[in-house]
C-alpha cells in the first residue's frame, strides 16, 4: 500500500470534467439528440415523465446498486427484497399506481434489480385468465402484497412441451377440491422465482436477485373456485367446459413474450452499445499514422463493424417492439370481445420475435463486451452483468428453437393457404407472391435503397419458406412419415422462421424512417441506421442471398462496399445515437460508460472499493506466508 | 420443508445405478472407446499415466471442487491458494517433477482451479530470455517458491499495442540500475494475476480463482543484471545490444497462445459437449410420434445440429493442437541454435489459431449451454463456468481480431511473394497457385470425399486473401495512404485470415483421419467427423463459397443434404465419443453431464447443498414477513 500513498501525484480526481476526446464526439452531432430521444420515448412528455421517474429512483439510497458487483448471491437476494418492500412505500409516496402510467419507468430506473416480478406475472394471469368474480377477490390482495404469487409451470423434466407436464390435479367432487400431486422426481416443479415455500434450485449465471425455487406437492387442496375460470370452467360434477380458444390457455405467455422484449432484451442491448461506443472514443490505441498520437478505436473499421451494427439492431428492435404492441393491442381488444382470429397471428408473431430478438441481442452484447478487450470482462464494466442475464432470455418464456418451429409451422400453413387463393393474416400476404427474380440493383448506391433491400429480404424469406414446404411435401410423397418428415426439415424450418422475422424487421425499420420527421437531422441518421441494418443482415447471410441468384457476387461486392462505406459515416454519430437512449450513469452503473468518459480514473476508484483491497484475504496468513519463509514442510 | 419429508416415497437415491436411457447409447458404439482414448492422449501409456494422476488428486480431498458453485469471490480464491500450495507438498510426496511428464495431467485434474499458474510463465520468461547464469540463480528459487514471480505486461491504457506502454525504465550507470516508473494512470499494470504486492482490479465474470491486481512504479530500483539477456543486454554504460531477432521478445507470448490451446479452450469444449450431449439422451421432452413415448431431445434434428457440429469441432482443434505442438517444436530446437528462420510462421499460425479456436470454442460452449436450456443457465450443470472462463480466452493473450490482421499481415506478404515466384513457408505455398476454378462434385455423396471439400476450403481461402490484396494495391494506387487503405481492409483481412486457419484446420483434419488405424472403427468414425466439421462450415457460411460461383445453388443443396444426413449417423455414436474424452466426474462436476445419466435426482441433491437451502435468508425475517403479516406502514 506505499506505492499508492506515495504515488497520488497524478493521482486527484478528474470525474468532475468531461473528457475532452468524448466532448469532441457531442460537438459534431448531426440531429438533435433530445429530440431523438423523445421519439423513442414516444413523446416529450413521456420522456419528462420517465426522467422524472429515474431521478426519484435514483436519489433514493435504498435503490442503490453501487456495491452491486461485490455483493454475494445471498446479499444480492437481500437487497432485492429489501427494494420490493421498500418500492410499494416508495409508490405510495409518489402516487404512482400499479397500473400507471409511471410503472413501466420504474422497472427501468430499477434495471429489473428487484423482487416479486414473478408475483405481477402472477396477477396478469389473474387478470386475463380470471372471472370477473376472482378477479374482484384476488388482485387487490395481491397489489397491497397481502399474499404473494407465483407462477409455477415449468417443471424438473418439463419446461417447452405443456402437454407432458406430470404434476396432477384430480378433483374430489364430495369435497369440492382438486387434489394436486408431485407424482415423481421429474415433475416437481423447478425455476419458478419468488416461491417462498420449498426450496431454493441453487445458484444461476445472473438472476441472485430471485429465488428460483422448487416446489413439490403431496395431496395439496385447492377448491373448485380458485381455478381461473374465465375460459374454462369445472362443474361440480367434475365436467370440463371449454369457453373460447384453447389457445387463450397460452396468453399469459404470449403477453410476457412481447412485454419481456422492450426491458429484459433491447434495453440491456442498448446500454452495452451506450457503454462500448463511449468507451471505444476515450480507449486509444496503436497507431493509424506513424507519428500520429494513437488513434480512438472507435477509428478502426473491425471496430466500428462490431460496435455499429449493434446500435442499428438495437434501434431496430427497439421499432419492432413498437410493431408488437400495436398487434398485442388489436389482438386483446378482440379477445375482451371473444374474438380469437387474431390469435394464431399474434402467437406465430410473439414466439419468432421472440427468437430472433433474444438471439440478437444476446450476441450484440457479447459482442460489445468483447469489443472492450479485457476491461469489458471486469464486472465494473457493468457489461457481464448485463450478458449473463441476457443470456436466460435466449432460454425462458419458451426455448428459441422451439418457439422459431412454432413460426414456422405458421408460415408453412399460410404458404400453403396463399399458395391456393386462400385469404391470410396481414403479416403474411407477401407469400402470396412468389417469383423468381434477380435484384435490378447496378452499382452500390442502389443498395442503399429501401424498396431494394427490403425487395432481397423478402425474396429470401419466400424461397427459403417456399423450398422447405417443397421438401416436407416430396419428404412426405416418397411415404416417410409426417412427423419424421417434419422433424428431418426442422434446421430448414428455424432458418426460414428467422428469415421470416428478418425481412419484417427491415421492413417495419424503413417504413418507420419513412413516417419520421425530416426536421432535426432524425429522418437522415435513422435512414443511415436502417440501410445500416439491412445491409449487414445481407453481409453476414450472404449465402441466402446468393444461393439462387438473386444477388450476384458483383452485387454482393457493391452490397460490401456500402456496408462498409456506411461505418465511417453513423460512426461520426455514434455517441450522440447512444447519448440518445438516454440512461443515467446510476442506470449503467459501469466504469467504462459515464457520460464523461474518465474511464480509467473510474475504474481505479471503483476497483479501491472492491473488499479484497479493504481486507486482507485469509489465504495470506494461511497460506502464502509460511510458503514464502519456506516453512511449506511444517504445514 | 415439511412437503419435502413427507415426499420420500420416490426419493431413494439412484446415484448407484446408470439410467437405461444412457446405457443403451453406450451398447451400440461403431468403435473402442478405449481405444480412441489411447489415441487422443497419444498412447495406452499416456492415458494410464494421465488417469494415474487424475485419481490421486482427486481422491485428496485437499483438491475437492464440490462446494465451488457456492463460494465467493474471496473463498473462490481461497481454495486456490490453498490448493496451489498443497500441490506441491503432493508432488513431493508423488514424485511428480515440475518438468515432468505429469505436469500436464495434474493441470487437467485440476481444472484450473488454482493458484500461481502465472507464476509459471514467468518461470518460462525466464528460462527461454534469460541468460544461463540466470536461469541457474531464478529458477530454482521460484520452483521451490522461494519467490513468487507475475508476468506483469498489460497495463490500464494498454493492452495490444506492446510500442504505447507508459512505464518507464531508466538505466542509472551510477548505480547499474534501472529506474522504474509508472508515470499517469493509464500506466499502471493492470491485470496481471498472481501479484501480491498492490491491489486487486475487482470482480471479474470468472477467474476468482486468480487475483489480477494492478501495481503503480514509484522509482522502482531494479539492479542492471535481473534485465533477462539471452538475447539482448545492457551494457554498463547503457548501450543496448540486441542478439537474434527482434521477435524473439514475443515468443513468451507465442508460447503461451499455443500451451492455452489445449487446456484452456479445446478442454473445455470437450466438457460442455460432454454434459450436453449425455443430458441430451436423457432428458426427454415431447413426441416424435403421436401415441408414442416422448423422445430424447438429442433425437430431434435441431438438437443434432446444435451439438453435433461442437463435438466435430472439438476433435478437430484437438488434432490442430497436435500440429501447433508439432510446429511449435520445430521453431524452439530452430531458436535454441540461433536460427529464427520459422518465427514468422509460428508467429502468424499462433496467432490465427488462437484467434480461431479460442472463438470457435467459446461459441461452441455457449451453444452447449443453451441447447440444455433452463437447466444449462444453473451453475450445477458445470455449464454456465465453462462459458464465462473460456470467453476469457478470446482476449486474453491477444485481442483476436488483432491477432487475426497480425496473420493476415503475413498471408498477404505471403501471397505477394508467391506471386512473383519467391519461396513461401509450408502452410502458405497454396497461395502460389490461384487458378479459377468450379466445384467438380455432381452429387451429394461427392461431398464426402476430403479431396471435394478440401479444395473447395483452399479455393475459398485464396480467394478472400487474393481478392483483398487487389483492394488494397488498388486503395493505394487511387492515392490513399497505406495506413488508411489497410485499415479500410481490415473487416475482410480478419475474414481471409480466418478463412485460411479454417482450410488448414479441415486439411489436417483429413490428414489425420488418413493417417489413424482402420481397426476397431476408429477411422471411420473419425472420417465422419471430420466430413461433418468440414460440411458444417460450408453450410454456415456458404456466402464466401457461392460468391464466385465455385460452388453453384444446386451444389450448396447437396452440402446441405449431405451434412444434414450426417447427422444421424453421428448422433447414434455420440455418447461413445464423448465418453473418449474421458473426463471423470469429479472434473466434470455436472449435475447434467455425469456418466450414469441420473440427471434430475443429482441436480435435486445438489441444490438441497446450496447455502440458501442449509440457512434462511435474513430477507424473510426483515422484509417479507412484516410484508405478509401487512404491516408494511410500520417499517
Amino acid at each position: 500500500m506505499v506505492l499508492l500513498e506515495t504515488g497520488k501525484h497524478w493521482q486527484g480526481s478528474v470525474l468532475g470534467s468531461v473528457n475532452p476526446d468524448i466532448a469532441s464526439e457531442r460537438q459534431t452531432a448531426s440531429f438533435s439528440v433530445e429530440k431523438l430521444t423523445a421519439r423513442l420515448d414516444g413523446s416529450v412528455e413521456q420522456t419528462r415523465m420517465r426522467r422524472a421517474v429515474a431521478e426519484a429512483i435514483e436519489c433514493d439510497p435504498e435503490f442503490s446498486r453501487e456495491n452491486q458487483y461485490f455483493q454475494s448471491q445471498n446479499e444480492r437476494y437481500e437487497a432485492a427484497v429489501r427494494k420490493g418492500v421498500h418500492l410499494q412505500k416508495k409508490m405510495r409516496e409518489m402516487g404512482w399506481a400499479e397500473d400507471g402510467p409511471e410503472y413501466k419507468y420504474i422497472y427501468r430506473a430499477l434495471s429489473g434489480d428487484v423482487a416479486f416480478l414473478l408475483h405481477r406475472i402472477f396477477m396478469r394471469s389473474i387478470s386475463v385468465l380470471g372471472s370477473e368474480k376472482q378477479v374482484t377477490k384476488w388482485i387487490p390482495l395481491a397489489s397491497q402484497y397481502r399474499l404473494i404469487g407465483s407462477y409455477a409451470q415449468t417443471e424438473l423434466g418439463h419446461g417447452t412441451y405443456l402437454q407432458g407436464l406430470e404434476t396432477t390435479a384430480v378433483f374430489d367432487s364430495s369435497t369440492q377440491e382438486f387434489i394436486l400431486n408431485t407424482p415423481k422426481i421429474s415433475a416437481m416443479k423447478w425455476w419458478p422465482g419468488d416461491s417462498i415455500t420449498a426450496g431454493d434450485i441453487g445458484p444461476k449465471m445472473n438472476f441472485e436477485h430471485t429465488d428460483n425455487g422448487y416446489l413439490m406437492l403431496q395431496n395439496v387442496r385447492v377448491p373448485r373456485e380458485n381455478m381461473l375460470n374465465k375460459f374454462c370452467e369445472v362443474r361440480p360434477d367434475g365436467t370440463y367446459l371449454r369457453r373460447g380458444s384453447q389457445q387463450i390457455n397460452y396468453f399469459t405467455m404470449t403477453t410476457v413474450r412481447i412485454s419481456l422484449i422492450s426491458d429484459e432484451v433491447v434495453t440491456p442491448l442498448m446500454k452495452a452499445c451506450t457503454i462500448a461506443i463511449r468507451y471505444s472514443v476515450v480507449r486509444r490505441q496503436s497507431k493509424l499514422q506513424p507519428g500520429e498520437q494513437e488513434a480512438k478505436i472507435l477509428d478502426y473499421q473491425t471496430q466500428q463493424e462490431k460496435l455499429l451494427p449493434q446500435l442499428a439492431t438495437a434501434y431496430a428492435f427497439h421499432f419492432i417492439n413498437d410493431y408488437l404492441q400495436e398487434l398485442f393491442n388489436r389482438a386483446y381488444r378482440d379477445i375482451q370481445r371473444k374474438n380469437f382470429d387474431t390469435l394464431p397471428e399474434l402467437h406465430a408473431s410473439s414466439s419468432g420475435f421472440k427468437a430472433l430478438v433474444t438471439q440478437h441481442c444476446t450476441s450484440g452484447v457479447e459482442i460489445c463486451l468483447r469489443a472492450c478487450g479485457g476491461h469489458g470482462y471486469s464486472l465494473l464494466s457493468g457489461l457481464p452483468s448485463l450478458y449473463t442475464k441476457i443470456l436466460a432470455s435466449c432460454i425462458y418464456e419458451g426455448e428459441n428453437t422451439i418457439l422459431l418451429l412454432q413460426t414456422a409451422r405458421f408460415l408453412i400453413k399460410s404458404f400453403m393457404a396463399a399458395s391456393s387463393g386462400q385469404p391470410v393474416p396481414p403479416s403474411v400476404t407477401y407469400l402470396a407472391a412468389v417469383k423468381p427474380r434477380k435484384c435490378p440493383a447496378k452499382n452500390k448506391l442502389d443498395f442503399l435503397s429501401p424498396d431494394i433491400y427490403t425487395e432481397a429480404y423478402e425474396h429470401t424469406a419466400v424461397r427459403l419458406i417456399s423450398s422447405t414446404a417443397a421438401k416436407l411435401q416430396d419428404l412426405i410423397q416418397s411415404g416417410v412419415k409426417k412427423h419424421d418428415a417434419w422433424n428431418q426439415c426442422t434446421v430448414q424450418l428455424a432458418q426460414a422462421a428467422k428469415a421470416h422475422c428478418h425481412y419484417i424487421t427491415v421492413k417495419n425499420f424503413a417504413e418507420t424512417v419513412e413516417r419520421l420527421e425530416t426536421k432535426a437531422g432524425i429522418q437522415k441518421i435513422m435512414k443511415h441506421l436502417c440501410d445500416l441494418f439491412a445491409l449487414h443482415g445481407i453481409f453476414s447471410n450472404a449465402g441466402v442471398f446468393l444461393h439462387d441468384g438473386y444477388l450476384s457476387g458483383a452485387q454482393m461486392d457493391m452490397v460490401t462496399a456500402s456496408y462498409l462505406d456506411l461505418l465511417p459515416v453513423i460512426r461520426k454519430d455514434a455517441v450522440p445515437l447512444v447519448d440518445a437512449f438516454d440512461f443515467s450513469d446510476k442506470s449503467l452503473n459501469s466504469a467504462l460508460g459515464s457520460y464523461d468518459g474518465q474511464v480509467y480514473q473510474r475504474f481505479y476508484e471503483w476497483a479501491q472499493k472492491s473488499p479484497t483491497n479493504t481486507q486482507m484475504n485469509p489465504a495470506y496468513e494461511k497460506y502464502l506466508k509460511p510458503l514464502l519463509h519456506n516453512t511449506l514442510s511444517k504445514l
